[in-house]
C-alpha cells in the first residue's frame, strides 16, 4: 500500500510579558495601515471594526519596545497613521521568525513517523 | 529603558494530501478515547458532540496509514472505542514534533529583534 504523505503546518505567535504582542493577523493589520495610511480605512479592507483595529494599535504600540505605528493629527486628507521604522521592521522580523519555523520543520518532516 | 521580553508561541497542524489529519484538539480526542473507552464519552468530556468527535475520528482513521481508532460493537459494557498501536505512536510522535519545534524556536528566540 502507498505510504501517505504528510505537511506540517504551524502558526506563530509572539508574546510579551503583559499579553500578546504579534501575530499574523496583527501584521496583516500593520501591513495594511503601511498601505491605505490610516487605521480606518486599514480595518476596513480587513472588515474589522475601528475600534478593533484601533485597539489592536494600542496593544501592539504598548508592548513593542518603540512604538510601530504613529497617528498623524490634521494632515492635508484630515487624521491618518504611519508605520514607524520600529514598525516596519517588526513586519520583517515576524516573517522571517516564521520562515525560519517553516525551515526547520521542512528540513524534520521527513522524518515524521506516522 | 529596560527591554521588553517576548517569547514565540506556535500551533502545529499535520495535514494529509486530502485534508487535515491532526492538530492539538484532534490529539485530546484520541487521548479522551484511550481515558474513557468510548467516543461518546470522550465527545462529552471535551464538550463535543458524539456527532463531530465520530467524523473527526473517521477523518484520522481514513488519512492515517493505519486506524488510530478501532470501534469495538456490542462488548461487555455496550460499544465501545480504544486506540490502536497507530493511535498510540501517533500521539507520541506528535508531542515529539511539537517538542522539537518548541526547542528549536527557544533556541532560536534570543536572536529576535523587536
Amino acid at each position: 500500500m502507498k505510504k501517505k504523505k504528510y505537511t506540517v503546518r504551524i502558526r506563530v505567535w509572539v508574546d510579551e510579558e503583559s499579553g500578546p504582542f504579534l501575530g499574523i493577523g496583527r501584521i496583516i493589520l500593520l501591513e495594511k495601515i503601511k498601505e491605505t495610511g490610516s487605521i480606518t480605512n486599514a480595518a476596513k479592507s480587513i472588515k474589522m471594526s475601528y475600534r478593533q483595529a484601533w485597539q489592536l494599535v494600542e496593544d501592539m504600540n504598548k508592548r513593542a519596545n518603540t512604538p510601530l505605528v504613529e497617528k498623524i493629527l490634521g494632515g492635508k486628507h484630515g487624521s491618518g497613521a504611519v508605520l514607524t521604522k520600529a514598525g516596519e521592521v517588526t513586519i520583517k522580523e515576524f516573517y522571517k521568525l516564521e520562515n525560519k519555523i517553516q525551515s526547520y520543520i521542512q528540513k524534520e518532516s521527513g522524518k515524521i513517523k506516522f
